[in-house]
């Protein structure tokens, strides 16, 4: 690991992009998107995960000129057409839209068909809240999760992200998959030759398991809330199917390098209309009530999920944002 | 037990409410609620939740003439008092106010504050999905589940509903609260000398463990999906209760009698506004690839959530609603 400048980043991430169709303005968005991804600590969908990305434009998975057509709209809910254009860029055209019609409705949602991976779900979650919105948005993905009493992959892990705004960006704000684990998660634990924490799944025997490669031999990875997180895995996907005229888990390729045409939700909600005077103050408090719980662990503190964002992103600003050296050399070489 | 007919059960507990200061039109859908709950198979939240629903009332927790009322409004949102009328009217007329703002304008929200417990949260989503919305709603609840990394229980396990509308009423609806098993499950299978089929929260060693003794010792019941549902009941308590203006679940007494001024969410979608011909079939192949799926258990099918409710609902029609024979007579004799 070294630490590059945020700004070094962003430069010879977009330096790679515009060799790849991207037109000027959406390869600075696109690789800034990347730059703060990684800035913000989540390094799994960082630079660590922009060779693949580019490697699924190069398959022609990912139209880098494409950007998402509106279908369809009533009111204050709009169904688009993602055109499968880039994901993160897609989602965060797509947002933007749930703000503005939010803005002018106190709620607004966007049903997106045909996009690709977006990268960090988070990331449009604070983009809502830095904005002062509520938001919630979700997407479906390839098959990795056995619905509850499957044997194998039927239904997928589907991100689903809920953000709370509140002052200087100190958002609340939780990313998180239908399975427990991810088989990213798995396979780096495999490969430290680690159990798991906590049972991430069931082994071949059908108990179970802490033992990660148990479970990339099964792929019974286990939904979070076992019937719960397969159920609610099932409502995710239908909501975005359904609303955006787009595919169903069950029909994306289960193949990470050919998984495309998702369908997404972007629901951000305008607190500004009501009479918020004491919407902070009541954050406040449920924050100060959870910070003097008392700990498992002493001298531990209990957290609220996006907690350590803010600092973590202060420190990489300051010192530079991490990198693995090897990727960091083949990006400036535009190797990828 | 034994069965009733549903207009029997019906008419029962809409008497005993007569007794109790409702409205005759409020007691009628009061009790209607109750019957249908008991009428769909969550028995949990039924008859046998009754008593304690009319103790709350004799206590003055619930306020049966009480209905809420508009605080604020802004386009498709708006913020409503409950001013502690019973749950599951209060919740109803929510609902049916957030269908009505989706109907004008593609989606609608209701943020209800100062509600009581809504018994079974799926009816909610039932409401919406039988009127062909989509419908999300949540509650918050007394603090009954550890945040992760506490001690004590400092998060409500805060219900979650998502419900997808199909033709026939065969909806897609799931109900779940945030904790793994409610502690009323914990103690039927204490009851019944049975241990817990998974972990279902930790021992006084801070080990996960399956014995419901264990966890009603030390209260501390597992969220679902560990960090996750931890996580997610905070985001949903803070949408609920900054946005409604109410309470946040660690200010709701901790006493299940004397639980009350729930903050609470409804939002509705309402499809005809967008294209969408194309709907139902995708709900119906998404299930047909999840019923063609391989079974764990040989013979089993892997099922949606529920998707069981309106077998049920039939049979219960049929034969007459199972009640406890003992509650059966005390309701009758008006005895709670």
């Amino acid at each position: 690991m070294m630490r590059v400048p945020f700004s070094d980043l962003h430069a010879a991430l977009r330096a790679m992009l515009l060799t790849l169709d991207f037109e000027p303005g959406r390869a600075d968005v696109c690789a800034r998107l990347f730059t703060e991804v990684t800035c913000d600590g989540v390094y799994t969908h960082g630079l660590a995960r922009f060779p693949r990305f580019v490697a699924t434009i190069k398959l022609g998975v990912v139209k880098p000129a494409a950007s998402p057509s509106l279908v369809a709209g009533f009111g204050a809910i709009e169904r688009w057409d993602g055109n499968l254009g880039p994901g993160n860029l897609n989602a965060y055209s797509s947002m933007a839209r749930a703000i503005e019609l939010a803005k002018s409705n106190g709620i607004g949602a966007v049903f997106l068909a045909n996009s690709n991976h977006w990268m960090r779900g988070g990331t449009y979650g604070w983009q809502a809240a830095d904005a002062g919105l509520f938001a919630m948005c979700w997407t479906n993905t390839l098959p990795n999760v056995p619905a509850w009493g499957a044997v194998a992959p039927t239904v997928g892990n589907n991100p689903f992200v809920m953000a709370v705004p509140r002052p200087g960006g100190e958002n609340v704000v939780i990313d998180m998959a239908m399975s427990q684990y991810s088989y990213g998660t798995l396979s780096a634990y495999e490969k430290r030759g680690e159990q798991l924490p906590f049972p991430g799944g069931f082994d071949s025997d059908g108990k179970l398991t802490t033992d990660p490669a148990a479970i990339s031999k099964t792929e019974r990875a286990l939904p979070i809330g076992l019937w719960k997180g397969s159920g609610m895995s099932m409502a995710l996907d239908l909501f975005g199917a359904m609303l955006s005229g787009g595919l169903s888990a069950h029909q994306i390729p289960r193949d990470s390098l050919r998984e495309s045409g998702l369908s997404q939700v972007f629901l951000a909600i305008d607190p500004k209309g009501l009479s918020v005077e004491q919407m902070d103050a009541t954050a406040d408090a449920m924050i100060a009530n959870l910070h003097a719980a008392e700990p498992v662990e002493a001298g531990k503190t209990v957290r609220y999920p996006g907690e350590k964002t803010l600092q973590v992103r202060q420190e990489n600003l300051e010192l530079g944002v991490p990198v693995d050296e090897e990727l960091w050399k083949q990006l400036l070489a535009q190797q990828y």
